[in-house]
């Protein structure tokens, strides 16, 4: 198939593109700025995409800061520490995101003729995201299907997967973690509190691997 | 309700947004520019929400210039003369731009604890434009109730109604048409030769009224 993938260079869209280069499909990448502070997950993007020889469309939507209200991710307010599970996660939820971002990648896949968009969604992140549940989802992907005179389809492979599952099929991929950027906090380092952050450790101690991006 | 209205400045919208109005409902605008030629309408929208004392929050989504590829009416292609059923129509086609209008729309909706959005799509647009099709719409009500935890409904007073019906409407409510804004081509004067035009021209033929556009 033709995809284009909506892809954060993060370790969930990272390995996810892989995986779909590893199953032969044709992909370009679409990666938004939409004032989030760890914006460094976009140099991230484009410096993989690079070593793939593969496109990567960086588009500007800094301009939805106004819309989005008081997540913490795009506002003054400080990222929370703890589990992705705990309640005070909530500040870091940005209002249907996922629709936006779907939205956009499926206009592209419209105009370039493609077949397909993909998504890194997957079991972890459903607690406290509303736009990341199975019924969001499986919904948008139903009417992808009608937002042209041709089928788009989501694909979201790693939608009933826990993160150390995704870590798992990537370390088989040989996907370079140590490209990759996760934590919510976008300071030089990791910061190994904030939600992303603990639960990316999670994931790698449950494979029995030192995430290789805090070897660096 | 609360409603976030998605407010082009055309017959349209302008004609949806004083029927809300009318109906009681706590109405706040929203309006985007996408690098179309016509962003004359942005003027209208803004100076419409002015005489009406109500929000107009303009976002600029020019980055998706580069996204939606060959349209008459984001690209350096002449816009097409004749109407909307005629073949050659179909470079005005914006891929899936209501979804990503609703997309942003819901969002706000979601930041701002409003319970809707509002959209003006009617009978009209759905011979060559996929996401004004009743299908479309309907499957993105869907989706719009699970983007949060609080269902988000999308409002379509206008779907199944032609364009004359929704004039007829507008003349009862009093809008002032002389300020809105229809011409796909955004000059100084309508070049009345567009689908955009042609189709304004006709319903305001079938009320035996003359378009108050026209007269200034």
């Amino acid at each position: 198939m033709n995809i284009v993938h909506i892809f954060s260079g993060g370790l969930d869209s990272t390995t996810l593109l892989y995986y779909l280069l590893n199953e032969g499909h044709k992909v370009k990448t679409i990666s938004f700025f939409y004032g989030q502070k760890h914006n460094k997950e976009l140099e991230c993007s484009k410096n993989i995409a690079k070593k793939l020889n593969i496109e990567n469309k960086l588009i500007d939507l800094s301009a939805l800061k106004n819309v989005f209200g008081k997540s913490s991710l795009t506002s003054e307010i400080d990222v929370p520490e703890g589990h992705y599970n705990d309640i005070n996660m909530k500040s870091t939820v940005v209002p249907n995101r996922n629709m936006i971002f779907l939205s956009i990648a499926i206009s592209y896949a419209i105009s370039s003729n493609f077949d397909a968009v993909s998504i890194g969604v997957h079991a972890g992140d459903h607690a406290i995201y509303p736009d990341c549940r199975p019924v969001f989802i499986n919904r948008m992907k139903e009417v992808a299907k009608v937002s042209d005179y041709n089928e788009i389809d989501i694909l979201t492979p790693f939608l009933d997967f826990k993160k150390c599952e995704i870590v798992k099929i990537g370390l088989e991929l040989k996907v370079p973690y140590e490209m990759t950027w996760t934590c919510y906090r976008g300071e030089e380092k990791p910061c190994l509190k904030c939600g992303a952050c603990t639960e990316r450790l999670e994931a790698f101690k449950l494979n029995n691997v030192k995430d290789p991006l805090l070897l660096i």
